[in-house]
């Protein structure tokens, strides 16, 4: 069994336990990692190493796997070790404008599932809580029905809960305070509460968007990158930026505002009280009212889709000029932060080539050529559940897990 | 006596030795710290903590001192630990175009003093280094008549590079691998191996605009916060970002670019290859152009200073369009990264509120109003030891010291 440090420890089990808290803290953030990784990352000697990861091992809480074949290179395959995936699972739930996502990830860092539920815009918290939790229930039991590598569930189809100790969530806006227990957000009030009577652990709240971006560096289109700018296009326009694997959030949770770095000073007002704003030009709104400006009849944003799709020269040419817009604040941004790849996310990216191109053409022209061949471009491939799969991510990386670490399932407790 | 840990060493040994490298290790990052700071950073119990000050006062390692008193609050004064400032010295060497700058800060993070000496810009590096064994010697000889609160010293008049476990070094331009010993920048051949052969230690290298954004951030204009935008407005114009008290460096090392920041795609060619950079419009050179263009007569930039001051029109017509730049510039790095101080240095700095008023104005106009009193503009104030400055801090940052930290001066070993 494992638990966190007692005073009436002696000295040497003390420091056993210390060793094995720095491992299991590596693992829960990074992953599956190789003993090399592990050894470099804890600074733990080989043989300590060894010693330490057989213990953990017989007691159940870590595993160890071997890469799939087609993966391997030539010699033998590096064994990767990882947290046992049937020790426990982490959720995340991102309370989006008008609808839940809800994920669940294993301590090995494999993604269970996610599910999401659309509502009207003034649902109330307790109503949207509600949401939540019965989506964690219906993955859950999706979840069961494929257990993996054999881990013993005394309930299957219910989610873990007693085995979490903390539960990230994303919320809309500015956040004072991201990432604590002391997080706070325009119009939230209560909801933190709500969420710790309800599910009884720690609740860590940041913005949903950034979270995405998170969640692209840790699972997603930049999951071997770990300087990531993630943007998104949607009916906001924003984003956030991963800087050596942590995310970033500015000396007052204001990052990642790129829907409010100016295009033109002399254009269009904002919502955010500015003029110009990237948000005026590249939002879902901004697009179909320049695309009707471009003489466009498709209707709504899924007609505007399908004409982009069907090549409408009216659509393309609007994204083209979107892509210049969107691609000149990137380089912007590029130069300022030297992310390795750059990820594109939200409706407007459904759009594929038709505004990537144009995106990359622009950043490239604008981007000093030393910098040009050092970023990549690419969409985000986790769609609407990035954010709550990020919120899981934040859990991993920040709660203060280990003093309660969930004890792992073997024969002796299951 | 302080040491590495040892193999032999009982298991209550090295858990203490570890708590005492913990504590030395936040002494030598964060200079002075309260108890009270020292516990929350180390995680160590009041009581644990207490035990390894006094051990680590009682050896000379670790002193105690009071704030000045005019900055004490009511009730008691809150004593501050740091490390013994005899126990040894760090240097920093800044290599710019044209000159080299040295400094030498002190372990309790006191700065000794700098020293400068300007050169032809083709001076060979061996020539360069000799300058800088020159100038080392020189900030030596000055600190020993003043030694502070009594460090005994054998040899007054040299700088103890025995008790260096590293040396700083700024550089021109983008390196690859920053911050490490395998640094390295187009031009610098062989001058780690030179360096690492004169002084006997690992020779850290980053670029130098970039260490004088962290040498404001530690000991300069914002020394007071964490999370800081520096530009540098000089014959180049660049920066760094200083993010969460640590260094940001991007990807590949390709980070506070702000120079190359696009202001007008048509506008005049740049160095670096692009089009109308902020570099074409705020460098120094640009400024005496558009200050020409604009009717301006006083010759050179010391003469534009002049003209500046004494409130020639064209001289601050061409500041107030600068200024405008700058700040558009800012805005946009600003909303991405969330600074909660920018610091504006470079000789253009000079010209104080001519530029830095019409620089907040811009800013402020293109922020978005949340975030619009959430940013300082501060002037640099640490000139041209900026660099050699953020040099030192990078060793006590980076370095791997502690395995092994230099003795402290104690009756024992003096």
């Amino acid at each position: 069994m494992l638990s966190g440090m007692h005073e009436h420890d002696g000295p040497l089990t003390r420091l056993r336990r210390s060793h094995e808290q720095t491992v299991l803290e590596l693992l829960r953030k990074h992953g599956p990692l190789s003993r090399a990784e592990l050894g470099a990352r804890s600074g733990l000697s080989r043989t300590t190493l060894h010693d330490i990861v057989a213990g953990l091992g017989s007691s159940g809480a870590v595993v160890a796997s071997t890469p799939h074949v087609e993966v391997r290179k030539r010699g033998r395959p590096v064994e990767k070790l990882s947290l046992n995936p049937a020790a426990g699972e982490a959720v995340g739930i991102d309370f989006a404008r008008r609808a839940v996502h809800v994920a669940a990830v294993n301590f090995a860092h494999e993604v269970i599932g996610s599910e999401s539920e659309a509502h009207s815009a003034d649902l109330s918290w307790p109503e949207r809580v509600d949401i939540a939790q019965r989506l964690l229930a219906t993955l859950a039991t999706g979840a069961s029905e494929n257990p993996g590598d054999g881990g013993r569930r005394e309930r299957p189809g219910t989610v873990h809960l007693d085995a979490l100790s903390a539960i990230g969530v994303g919320v809309v806006g500015p956040i004072t305070d991201p990432g604590s227990e002391n997080a706070h957000a325009q119009g939230i009030d209560g909801l933190p509460d709500l969420l710790r009577k309800r599910f009884g652990v720690p609740v860590l709240l940041d913005n949903n968007t950034r979270l995405a971006a998170l969640a692209e560096a840790v699972w997603g289109a930049a999951a071997d990158s770990s300087d990531v700018l993630y943007l998104r296009l949607s009916h906001g326009v924003g984003g956030g930026l991963v800087v050596g694997g942590a995310l970033h959030r500015g000396r007052y949770g204001l990052s990642g505002e790129f829907g409010h770095v100016t295009v033109d000073p002399a254009g269009r007002p904002c919502e955010c009280g500015g003029n110009g704003c990237l948000e005026t030009r590249a939002s879902l709104d901004a697009v179909l009212f320049r695309y009707r400006e471009a003489g466009g009849r498709a209707d709504g944003f899924a007609g505007f889709l399908d004409a982009a799709a069907a090549g409408e020269p009216s659509a393309l040419g609007v994204l083209e000029r979107v892509g210049h817009d969107v691609g000149g604040v990137l380089a912007a941004v590029c130069h300022a932060v030297g992310p390795g790849v750059i990820v594109v996310g939200g409706e407007l990216a459904e759009t594929g080539p038709a505004l990537l191109e144009p995106v990359e053409r622009a950043l490239r022209q604008q981007l000093m050529p030393l910098a040009r061949h050092h970023v990549d471009v690419r969409r985000a491939t986790l769609g609407e559940a990035g954010s709550a799969l990020g919120a899981i991510a934040l859990v991993l990386h920040e709660s203060p897990l280990l003093s309660h670490y969930p004890q792992p399932v073997s024969e002796e407790n299951a």
